[in-house]
């Protein structure tokens, strides 16, 4: 038998709009992957009426409920004092929760204040659920026949703590997961991928998802527990039809593809960056390690600082323009000489919004690939989709641009 | 008296975590800015009986409903349905939406659908809303005292849709908007801010609310209609308490009050970025017009680059390593030496999850401050709070070091 779940999250962040709720979506998919029937999502504001309410309504014809946010220290977090006013027990202050608290405070450093001590308060008879990421400890209790568990509404915390206390419980119940594929592209519209996709065949029990968040398309394979022959044989398919489209599965980054590649030639790797202004190095540098093939870059934003720092020629800028084929050639070179690598990318574009001219639009970037073998340039245009986007496209578009070039055996 | 609503989703998208549900958070933030209290929002499945018992219990305690999704030709959209047997009346088909679909599928030069017909289907005596941007018309109803309106899911047919149907009605009704006012600060606990404001006096119809996202605190202050002497001294109280802490207000960011100083002074800045690797030159480049103040950088990851690209001497990163105070120094002082500029920042770091030691713990991250007068130098420590934050928590802890001492007429 399915169990039934539903989702509460809370807050006036949430009911006037200031953050868009992805815990609960985060929450949904989960649960649905361990074969949970979601019956619906709620929220309520920083309200301990509401909250009750919302507390004893959601249990009526579920079996599990999952809450987050509402456990920080201020005033405006009332969810423990909810809690126990929905369940009929007084709060009451948890050593044990006041001593994870206070070893929190310890690990980062900083004075525990009064206000603090709230987070120690808990329904009476609620289990403690310790949060390794936060200072908000969670809990769970039994309302009717739902088990509520009460995580914090900060995401990073949410998923640390799910993890310790929410899926093995789940398993404790015998719920058992869907097996889950997922393939990983960038720089390619969903629509060429569906009908790249359209007629492939699909074993019994499993099911394929798309989810587009640019310049990055997910392929998602779902299996039914006992499908996983199907499952393998769908991965199998898809790979084949993705070719080198596919940069990675699963865990996999495009930064960790790029690394991987980089350290399997011995190569390192630079970057000139003028539009991105070192958001391509953050990017690139979200692996951990990657100091071992990646030295460093130059940010060269003004002009005289490309000719200064990376040695493109003056003429070159005054005839072609910072955002150009020859500008992003220089830039590609210089980089590869100043910081002494293997290989080097360049950005240079407008991001906007102003800046652009009828020949140059905004959204225009260029890059450079300097390689052992030679350099190479391209041209791309983002077309009119906000500053921060073109800036993260363009850096995206850089590292995968290089890890095309990786992969390929002539590299 | 302000209105209370409540705000429905619908879909197995919401409810398996497919979709993250944005329209929500759009929909809660106008009817805030519309004087509207939302009490909660909540989703339920493509499951008429469930829908039924969300349109009945969410509309007894509130005078709107705005229900988005569920409008579509295909089987699993059941809305009208819903709607129908929630408020007891039958479906019929209303003439003056069949003839908007027909008008809809001529616009666009497709066949209209046998299914497409099945979006005329509406609960008797419901109100026609038209959709100028899709298919589906939607429609308005009453049940109890709640006037209830049903719009697609399709974010950009409920953007044009509320525009056209609901903020009119809502202003009819006699809405009058609440007033805001955010302050924003960065690198000060929650609980320290809370209690260093909890006694501050709030005058009838202001209150206070807090939102953090690491760095990042912002504090805002609601008034209500009329309310507008009393939300003006406590604006006043709270730039006072806040002090220096106060980076900027409503829709200012810290990029922004750091470019705002740097051109006030007519200055330029550089930055120098090992452990962040151009993340805090993103950041400050998210400014629009930011190449007024901001003129490059380097990213020396390995040490080698720094010494190459910003002189730090050998010996001193032999001597003291590469996380030092001393090497950000010389980081700071050579990076506004190579670029040419007034002020200079240098950040260099352990972010994990490898690479401290009991000394320089993972976390630990030095920080330079060159200006005209002379050169700082600080260590944080961000404790164990992973890779990528404290990445980010370096790279604003830079920009905000900077902001702080542009602000103080000495610097």
């Amino acid at each position: 038998m399915m169990k039934t779940a539903r989702i509460l999250s809370q807050g006036d962040e949430i009911t006037t709009g200031a953050t868009v709720d992805t815990n609960s979506a985060w929450l949904a998919e989960r649960l649905w992957m361990h074969g949970v029937r979601v019956l619906g999502t709620a929220s309520a504001p920083d309200d301990v009426e509401l909250l009750v309410r919302l507390f004893q309504d959601s249990s009526r014809d579920c079996e599990l409920l999952v809450s987050t946010g509402g456990l920080g220290p201020t005033t405006d977090d009332v969810t423990a004092e909810a809690a126990a006013r929905a369940a009929g027990v007084p709060l009451v202050e948890s050593a044990a929760a006041l001593e994870q608290v206070r070893a929190r405070f310890r690990v980062i450093g900083r004075p525990m204040t009064a206000s603090n001590a709230k987070q120690a308060l808990l329904p009476r008879g609620a289990e403690l659920l310790e949060n390794p990421a936060g200072t908000a400890p969670g809990f769970a209790f039994d309302l009717g026949r739902a088990r509520i568990f009460c995580f914090p509404g900060v995401p990073r915390e949410l998923y640390v703590m799910a993890e310790r206390h929410l899926f093995p419980w789940l398993a404790a119940q015998g719920s058992v997961p869907l097996q889950r594929r997922r393939f990983h592209i960038c720089g390619v519209g969903e629509s060429v991928l569906q009908d790249r996709l359209k007629d492939m065949a699909l074993g019994d029990g499993v099911r394929i998802g798309y989810k587009t968040w640019l310049p990055y398309n997910t392929i998602v394979l779902y299996g039914d527990p006992g499908a996983a022959d199907g499952l393998a044989q769908a991965a199998a398919e898809l790979r084949r039809r993705l070719g080198e489209d596919l940069l990675g599965e699963d865990e996999t980054t495009l930064p960790e593809a790029v690394g991987r590649l980089l350290q399997a030639r011995g190569w390192t790797v630079a970057l000139a960056e003028s539009c991105t202004a070192g958001g391509a190095g953050a990017l690139l540098t979200e692996v951990p390690g990657s100091s071992a093939w990646f030295r460093g870059g130059v940010v060269a934003y003004a002009d005289d600082v490309k000719t200064a720092l990376l040695g493109v020629p003056a003429g070159l800028l005054a005839e072609h323009g910072a955002v150009s084929e020859e500008c992003a050639r220089a830039m590609a070179e210089g980089v590869r000489r100043a910081v002494g690598t293997d290989v080097s990318v360049s950005i240079t574009g407008i991001a906007g919004p102003d800046g652009g001219t009828p020949d140059k639009p905004v959204g225009t970037v260029c890059f450079g690939l300097a390689l052992p073998a030679g350099t190479l340039t391209r041209r791309a245009h983002f077309g009119i989709r906000g500053r921060d986007l073109v800036r993260a496209l363009a850096a995206a578009t850089a590292l995968e641009w290089l890890r095309r070039h990786l992969a390929r055996p002539e590299a």
